[in-house]
């Protein structure tokens, strides 16, 4: 590479966090100070489909306080996409298009912000220097509220999920214990996680003596037991006066179904509408006879900045400088981690993985996560999961309400005149 | 009534609030300061049904640590119940009851802590010294999220609610709004308020500018006008990439159904177990083909101590203090109330309301609060709700969760044995 600066591209690639804005923070940062590597961040618009569509955003139009406050702001602020790059052998338009734009607006960085599949596609991106001839260097940068990642501790994102859900189904118990004696004895609060119960138990941490809530957490790891977990809420009222419980969306029956989808249809003829929490609560008042209220926090969990876990946004933070500092020292192909050093006092620092590695490899949660019962943790998972909600980051708030940046979000001109059908 | 000082009793009543227990913790530090004229509060053990059943708790038994802790722990400290006393001429035992409870426990004042059904209740209380001859100060506490009380300027809980509704519904539009591009176009966040549209109102607060989120506000106050709806929800897609949507769970179509029951029936063959918001969603979703998520915030709206307005907690907190210097001073059968003296700044003071013109006087949301098209909040509203939500007040932190407080409640010995059936 010449040693005049190039620019990088970053992109933020699916779901979007409480702190994914916290990594392109301290990346666009950390590239204005190194000025003589880094001419400009251009951030794709949605995503990818920017690069794709030639739609990029000059981040140098931002003024140093809307690049500072995405720190505290959720979402994804310059837009984020549901798309995955296809391999260079069965696409090789997209990559010979992407060549195309990055040639055009002298791209020499590629930084893109994901879970799982994002790694796959910028590991495929680092490809094309070798296999196309346009050498980039690329960095991932984690995110993911499913921590699903490999290598890395934790994946920025969950964190704040974690806090959240711990912190919403301890208040809501507060309140179903007052009301249990004449009125709601059971309570339900569906949560995210398709696929691995990691969200599902970090609920568990709200429980720190006997008795606490919530009583039961339900995994997508553990097939629903029917009759067991019925005898543990009937215990849990007769125990503790009430039962509180977290059920993962992706909790599944025998059969190998989705318990949400396992219901009856709605008025249109479509399956059932109501998630699992409804079919779950319904199951009790059948069976059991108890009252019950539910919840299902959906995007509120993954969004909730006002309670963003500490240690969580600093390391989206962190992540985002140590992308641009590897990437300026030459790595490419890689993604910076979260090492942690000590459980308590937690201790961590930024490590590095080949994007070879991550890609593809899904995290699941370990076997001795989950407790013998299969309804809740076990205290090798506390161990794990406890440093990850440490501590408050509260943003700032103006007219009572958290105040969060838009940015101008300005189009870099466009040099091309070709479309490009996604 | 002599100058011997006279015990105390407190109960909670109703659905609790984030900020109930401020009110508890106001009127119990308020009576300690006067032990020459209380001697000791007895909560209720869930309310009225404690004062019934002779299960009276002790809060003398508890350190001013902890009941300085009431101040943010959310949910009712003591229990609280849905029981409503019948009048006087319909049920007579009940009454004789209170007074034998009382006398056993030398109890001159009559604390009640709730909404409307609960200061009716404390109406009829304070009618047993005339009727009934046992003199006893009557005091209610205002408390609903509901906030329909009448005379005082707002309830409190209610600023909690809004506060974290309008919180919420901002930061999973900021989520929304980076997907929207390439996924999910439209949210859909469902809210309490089956009579009245307060909370939903709330929700409009995060609309500070035009095309701020939420979008439409759908009202228990407005009938259900699918076409309308469904034009503004195309138009906001079309005019800001997606919409967010603010739902009543007491929302009901032209035939008076709430929407929430008018969908399918699920396995067991009751009415779709769904709530209203998924209803909503799947309507967007069949007639215009948007991809939708939804939530449904339950009891985390009204427990959510984590992001309780600061000055719903003062004046849940002042409404406390107030009850007892009221009674102290002499007068019965009254509420303290919130008397609003500016908007801007918010200043506000206690005032005092006769119980005879609280009960079962149920305040609605003016119409002019409400948007001409009836899917969004006027100026007026805003202006009134505004000053409702200011102010953060973090509780402390422990684990990275809420330290929430949960007291010994140690039962006052029993003096009659007798039992009493509800």
């Amino acid at each position: 590479m010449s040693n005049e600066p190039k620019n990088a591209f970053y992109a933020q690639s699916g779901g979007v966090t409480a702190v994914i804005n916290a990594s392109a923070c301290g990346l666009i940062e950390t590239a204005r100070k190194h000025s003589d590597k880094i001419a400009n961040v251009y951030a794709g618009r949605n995503g990818i489909i920017g690069a794709l569509t030639e739609d990029l955003i000059d981040t140098n139009k931002e003024s140093a306080e809307n690049i500072a406050a995405l720190k505290h702001t959720p979402g994804g602020a310059f837009g984020s996409c549901r798309h995955k790059l296809k391999s260079l052998e069965d696409n090789e338009e997209e990559y010979k298009r992407l060549i195309e734009v990055f040639k055009a607006h002298n791209i020499g960085y590629f930084f893109y912000n994901g879970g799982g599949d994002s790694q796959d596609t910028a590991h495929k991106v680092s490809q094309i220097g070798e296999k196309m001839g346009f050498p980039i260097t690329c960095v991932g940068v984690p995110k993911t509220v499913d921590n699903d990642l490999p290598i890395t501790d934790n994946c920025p994102g969950f964190g704040s999920v974690a806090k959240y859900v711990a912190t919403s189904i301890r208040e809501a118990s507060f309140d179903v214990a007052s009301m249990a004696k004449t009125s709601t004895k059971v309570f339900v609060m569906e949560v995210m996680g398709r696929h691995a119960g990691w969200i599902a138990a970090a609920g568990g941490l709200a429980t720190e003596k006997e008795g606490d809530a919530p009583h039961i957490i339900l995994f997508p790891e553990i097939t629903f037991d029917e009759a067991a977990f019925l005898a543990k809420v009937d215990a849990s009222v007769k125990n503790y006066g009430y039962c509180s419980i977290v059920v993962s969306e992706g909790v599944q029956n025998a059969d190998g179904k989705f318990l949400a989808e396992a219901g009856g249809v709605d008025s249109f003829g479509h399956a059932q509408l109501g998630g699992v929490a409804p079919v779950i609560a319904e199951l009790v008042k059948s069976k059991l006879g108890y009252k019950y209220h539910w919840a299902v926090a959906d995007y509120l969990q993954r969004s909730a900045r006002h309670i963003a876990s500490k240690s969580d946004v600093e390391q989206a933070y962190a992540l985002g400088v140590k992308a641009v500092e590897y990437a300026i020292d030459g790595h490419n192909a890689v993604m910076p981690t979260v090492e942690r050093i000590s459980d308590d006092p937690y201790e961590w620092k930024i490590g590095m993985a080949n994007l070879a590695d991550v890609a593809n490899v899904e995290k699941m949660m370990p076997e001795n996560y989950i407790s013998e019962d299969g309804m809740h943790i076990t205290e090798e998972c506390r161990t794990y999961l406890q440093p990850l909600i440490q501590g408050e980051d509260y943003p700032p708030f103006k007219n009572g309400l958290p105040d969060y940046v838009e940015l101008v979000n300005a189009p870099v001109e466009k040099k091309l005149n070709t479309e490009f059908k996604i």
